[in-house]
């Protein structure tokens, strides 16, 4: 296993020789890259300098009416593991681990070079698959794994390289923002907005992998690697989805005249790297509050390079297609004019930050007992925990109809004794572990009846 | 001068040795790219596998303090020529066509290869450079010659090629979007607008370059020959300036709900490749209409991959320098690890269109006589020539003040004979030659007065 090249040695011959190239898996994403691999033949080949071939499409069975595609029935095959033997390129879009990571894995001992879309199994073996490739002189792209065919990692790892990366701060994941979207603009609650994502196909069936976060971390330990030559899975981000977000928090965000987004985040500190998965609120004049519906975009802020944004649509099949074809003629051009694509880049090594190391900023909304000394018994417990205040809010609330506040402008001025107040309080930046340790002192109070928001607050 | 590395072979010797990087030019750009080199050398060491080392910096004269840069005093140098000759990678930032030209072409015969931020160049004689790149086997890039620190070039030519692009827009030039920008928001002047992007440099003291879109129509040159594998020269780009936009045209703008913008347009249709620099008003709900002062950004559409765009700092000593380094890295990997970077494609050889073959909209603003039959009258010069209107707006002028026009629903509905009429009419995609030819037909017309404001429209 660890001769590169020990069976098959990738296909250099005359320059009219096709290269060889195997698709394993021909969903949604598959389908596309057989259709524009077919369709734009001749583009590629005068780009490559060699005519791609596709010698074998892997499917899990055989059958079904794929003409569309423009590849020869016969070229379908259900033998996945004989297929990657005889190929000089392997595009992996199966996805999920097994039985992508052994084909791939497979693959590169034979010599070919692989292109996959497989931002899970990335984000939780990545470093096997950099070995391997490493091992077998083979190269390994991804750009479609992250925010589809937004071009982000090639940035990221060569036109970022001279740079020092600070932040990444994105929105990776369409069905989530999608959701979150569709709550602000029409009020709907998550379930609901849940349901329309699911009946336009923005969603599946079964949405956990989106909306609890897990697609979104996975995608951010990939960014979080890269920015800092660090190596970062997917349990090293610290997650949490969109299914606790409920109607009134996003209207309490459109109060402030923000939207609540789900974010990757990818910071580098002094202490570390933080590497998180969480909606935040962000200010409505932030350009990723202007990001809707399924689209994706991100944030790069680097020392030299400043404020970098890059969006487009975040999956789908020729999206994602496109960015897997670059990487194809990326790599079939190392294996007619020579030359690898970057090593996995580990050299850094920072330290990963736990989530309470993270710096944040907190939205929290109380509701508070409206009587004079109030304020001044919540600012108490900021202040103990070492955590500055940026701006408060303090609204009465009709105690007949508590649902529709009212504004007050002084604490507690001369209302009946048990009428309550909203007290709506945004925080300077501090460790989310005091944030979060201000939140339950906050609900131990008595004078504080319930905690009705906590949302963290980003890009401002 | 046809052997390549013929005097001196690039420094390829063990992996401590460092790699030879001279410098041409150290102003702004200059001075930020050894700043960085310097201060990030280790992290650039790490990423190389080899360190960079600054054997020389040529400047016009010695003598000033330059410590800043953190190079040795020693290396400076007036002998830009014999720099060239000992350096395994050479980083030309001086700008314009000469002496950047003979030292670059000197530097390849050297056997270096060349990082270049020269747009001004490249748009003039690229073609120079990639076949002496190509004859010596050395590497040519030039990220930061578009878009400052935007990674743009990378992208189109790598990421997306394995896709087809259809269409590139946008705002290239910082200073001429600082200037139309200001000119949105106060209401100012051209004159007034470039005075203050001057005195808060963002312009130079002489703007033609920038005002008279000479600098972004090289840029669209290059965008265009990468995003078409098309040979497109900067002579090759119609262009026009903004000195002509006057706040009158950012209003009539505004009153659409639109801003005038200086847009580089790349696109193309069934008959080739159209390459323009012009001003155009764009919807304010359009992406590129929210960047402000001298950002830039960059909308490509392409076949697969759809609508994406990316933004940033256009210019700048760091922003700049950042674009630079990330290409010094990926010379410098494949000096370590072999391989050589894509070089030019220009397969497609795509026939560039003249202007009036351009398939544009017009926002046309007439002062007519205000009787019934005006509207007939020129609704027939326009299919004349075959233009489709999309919309008309009509208001009835005061004759005696004749600047504050108000609304009238109804062509010329009971107005007194001698009162005048605003006609604002938008019409739907033509050749430009058509529209163009729509605009005389109408000025000769007796019934109007004058042409007030004619503007191209796009994003719609």
């Amino acid at each position: 296993m660890s001769q590169p090249n020990q069976d098959v040695a990738p296909d250099q011959g005359g320059s009219d020789q096709p290269l060889r190239v195997a698709l394993l898996g021909c969903g949604v994403v598959g389908s596309s890259v057989a259709r524009l691999l077919t369709r734009n033949g001749e583009d590629l080949a005068a780009r490559v300098g060699r005519p791609l071939e596709i010698v074998g499409v892997a499917v899990r069975r055989l059958g079904r009416d794929r003409s569309d595609t423009g590849v020869p029935a016969d070229r379908f095959t259900t033998e996945a593991e004989e297929l990657v033997t005889r190929a000089d390129i392997v595009i992996e879009v199966i996805g999920g681990i097994e039985p992508a990571r052994s084909l791939i894995l497979r693959a590169m001992e034979h010599g070919a070079s692989v292109v996959t879309a497989n931002k899970a199994l990335l984000a939780q073996d990545g470093p096997t698959l950099y070995d391997a490739a490493q091992r077998h002189g083979v190269d390994l792209y991804y750009e479609a794994a992250v925010a589809g065919a937004i071009p982000l990692l090639r940035p990221l790892r060569v036109s970022l390289v001279g740079d020092r990366v600070r932040r990444v701060l994105g929105i990776v994941n369409g069905t989530t923002n999608y959701v979150l979207d569709k709550m602000d603009s029409t009020g709907a609650g998550f379930a609901e907005a849940v349901e329309q994502a699911q009946s336009l196909g923005y969603a599946e069936a079964d949405p956990t992998a989106d909306v609890e976060g897990f697609d979104a971390a996975a995608k951010a330990a990939i960014l979080a690697s890269l920015a800092f030559h660090t190596r970062v899975s997917g349990q090293d981000v610290y997650r949490e989805g969109i299914t606790e977000v409920t109607a009134a928090d996003v209207a309490a965000a459109a109060a402030m005249d923000c939207v609540v987004k789900l974010l990757a985040i990818c910071e580098r500190t002094e202490a570390g790297v933080s590497v998180r998965v969480h909606t935040a609120m962000i200010p409505r004049s932030h350009p990723l509050a202007g990001v809707r519906e399924a689209y994706n975009a991100v944030f790069v802020e680097a020392e030299a390079a400043g404020q970098l944004m890059f969006y487009g649509p975040g999956a789908g099949g020729d999206p994602t297609a496109s960015a897997v074809l670059g990487d194809v003629v990326a790599v079939a051009r190392h294996l007619v004019g020579g030359g690898l694509g970057p090593r996995e880049s580990t050299y850094a090594s920072l330290p990963i930050l736990a989530m309470g190391q993270a710096l944040t900023r907190y939205y929290i909304s109380l509701d508070v007992t409206d009587r004079p000394g109030v304020l001044a018994q919540v600012a108490t417990v900021f202040a103990d925990q070492g955590v500055s205040i940026q701006q408060v809010h303090q609204q009465v609330r009709d105690p007949q109809a508590t649902d529709t506040p009212e504004s007050s402008t002084s604490e507690g001025a001369g209302q009946a004794g048990g009428s309550n107040a909203e007290l709506v309080i945004v925080t300077h930046t501090a460790t989310d572990a005091a944030l979060s340790a201000t939140v339950d002192a906050l609900s131990a109070l008595p004078i504080v009846r319930g905690v009705t928001s906590v949302m963290r607050v980003e890009g401002g």
